[in-house]
């Protein structure tokens, strides 16, 4: 068994559903769980590991936060029912480049915390609060769908931006490559596409669904359904990505004509401009219908990133060192992007054969996970 | 404060969310709750209790089962977040009625389990097992949405049919009416209308909504909107009603495309041939749809109740008793629609002054339940 299939072993069944898919929301047992490994293997290689106050977890091959110390990591939360390799992918590689460079060097292995926002709503959460691109009090009131807030998951409120990030000489994140973009093992990241999720609540009359006219319905499942279909039409129209994979009906009753339905809208799109047309174009068609339907939209963005273009130069630097791998953009967001902003960001993606994300058939092969930790080993070495 | 404010004003307060409406699932604290009081109530009347071994009581005045008993009542539990009329308002007045002729009589209040199908998803449960209409081990199998079943809530398997049904003369359910057809205070029944609910399922490909190329996707979540909407289309071509007001989706993330929507139809129909049409209908559209967005389609008929004619010549004569009141029909199903197979059953119908129902919106002035309980009363006592 390879040195990386032996210790993926040890966290593959962690927060496995029987879906095949993981539940490792951030800060449940599962994510816990996965903490406590990340700790042990710390140890095992004699790193110090330090907590940030906002619920990332950093071990370090010398003084924490030392000056020029090249940080490597990911998340361990999963989406519901998503893939093992979105986030785990990069912790198990750091530590498996450690072992084929040394533990001898300024370099440190980092989990952030809730980066998908599958359980508080705002993805790169722990990510934001570092750089403080988000307030400690917003997060620290934000709710899981059980009540629960960030701060009280926590134990207390994030402590924000810690100004020793400016002694990290670079980020540089792994991830599995998350659509069919990619045809050899490892590949350079050059942007992360502008995104964002909007909230979209249509509000109507509640009612009976036996004895309600049709005539005299003001039915938001219509609104929301032809939304869902406005969405889809005109992301195809300008080549953005648009998906409605989120939605929460009340009182959700099969004899009841909803009085609310709430969808998730999350659109990507290549450049700001484009999908600023693409919201405006969804907005409209909605609140069109809307005024057939007789219910009321209203939309809150939940999060909004614009685009990432990571540092250019050592993307291409990294390419000549692994043999002209390829340079491409992602569609999907990552603590790395957050980061960007702050410190020469780099990341690495390893191929996926199904090009299936966020969900159980989200994989790669060994043998490409083993080329990735010995990318991420030959990168590590030439950045310190 | 007249009697029927009094005694309404007991239960008023039983499950009622900060929705302003109510939580009163079958079986669950609230409706365990009301069960207490309706024992109270029969204890204070000198009547007699019994369960059916269904889930089902019954407060007798007279011996329990004696033939020539007249039954009335209705149900307690509610759909989530429901009007409080719908139900509790038969079985209150039931009570006040007796009070007004006496409890000298051959007359029996019920209060029937699961009527609206809010927890079990099978509408009338407790008048269907009485009557054998469901088989017993399939009811005691259904699950509620946290997997309980309903033999576990119930605490045994159900009994299901009792001989002793035929002992009754007459079931005569008081009801509030749930649309704008009634313009007096009190009309009586003339049919229900065909219906049933139908779960459609719709499977798709669950991926990443950021990375999975448009054209790459197979969302589930399209089929289902084109589907709600078709829904609605057809519904109002043939004068029908349909309702999609309940849906879930899987893992119902922001950003996953979802591998599975759920949605339930709520069809109903003046007649057999145009309900069944319209289902035709539907379907057809539904799985053009599902062709193209290459998702499948499976649909389940939860419960299809045909149409129900109450009893031609007792509606007559209670209209007349009643001083010419309008006879109407309702397109919501009601233990009276299960029962009339099995005995001359009648509806009286409270006007109902916003039309909804199933919603906090849903109620009655107090003079109009005055005029139901007076209206019960000269019913009951024709019948014995």
């Amino acid at each position: 068994m390879s040195d990386f299939a032996a210790l993926w072993a040890e966290i593959a069944a962690v927060g496995r559903a029987s879906s095949g898919g993981y539940l490792r929301y951030a800060l449940t047992p599962p994510e816990l769980t996965l903490r406590e490994w990340f700790r042990g293997q710390a140890d095992r290689r004699g790193m110090t590991v330090t907590e940030d106050g906002n619920g990332n977890l950093f071990a370090w091959c010398d003084e924490p936060w030392a000056p020029g110390t090249v940080l490597t990591g990911s998340h361990f939360d999963s989406v519901p029912h998503g893939g093992g390799y979105d986030g785990p992918l990069g912790i198990v590689s750091a530590f498996l480049a450690l072992d084929r460079i040394g533990s001898g060097r300024k370099i440190a292995v980092g989990a952030f915390v809730e980066e998908e926002g599958g359980r508080f709503g705002v993805p790169c959460l722990g990510s934001r609060l570092l750089t403080g691109a988000i307030d400690p009090a917003r997060a620290a009131g934000l709710r899981d769908r059980d009540g629960v807030t960030f701060g009280a998951a926590l134990g207390a409120t994030p402590a924000g931006p810690d100004s020793r990030l400016a002694n990290l000489s670079a980020f540089v994140e792994l991830h599995i490559e998350q659509g069919r973009a990619l045809e050899t093992p490892v590949g350079v990241g050059s942007a992360i596409w502008p995104h964002g999720r909007w909230r979209m609540e249509f509000a109507g009359a509640g009612d009976h669904a036996g004895t309600t006219r049709m005539t005299d319905r003001r039915d938001p499942m219509l609104t929301f359904a032809d939304t869902v279909l406005a969405a889809n039409e005109e992301a195809r129209l300008i080549g953005a990505h648009a998906t409605v994979g989120r939605v929460e009906a009340e009182p959700n009753a099969t004899n009841a004509i909803p009085s609310m339905v709430r969808g998730w809208l999350d659109a990507r799109a290549a450049d700001t401009a484009t999908l600023d047309r693409l919201l405006e174009a969804v907005i409209k068609r909605a609140t069109e219908r809307a005024g057939r339907d007789g219910t009321e939209l209203s939309v809150v963005a939940e999060s909004v990133t614009d685009e990432v273009a990571f540092d250019t130069g050592l993307a291409r630097r990294l390419s000549e060192l692994l043999g002209d791998a390829p340079i491409l953009p992602t569609g999907a967001g990552h603590d790395a992007g957050v980061l960007s902003a702050h410190l020469p960001t780099a990341m690495l993606f390893v191929r996926n054969p199904t090009g299936v994300s966020h969900a159980p058939a989200e994989g790669a092969t060994d043998a490409d996970c083993e080329a990735g930790v010995e990318a991420l080993a030959r990168v590590l070495e030439s950045l310190t």
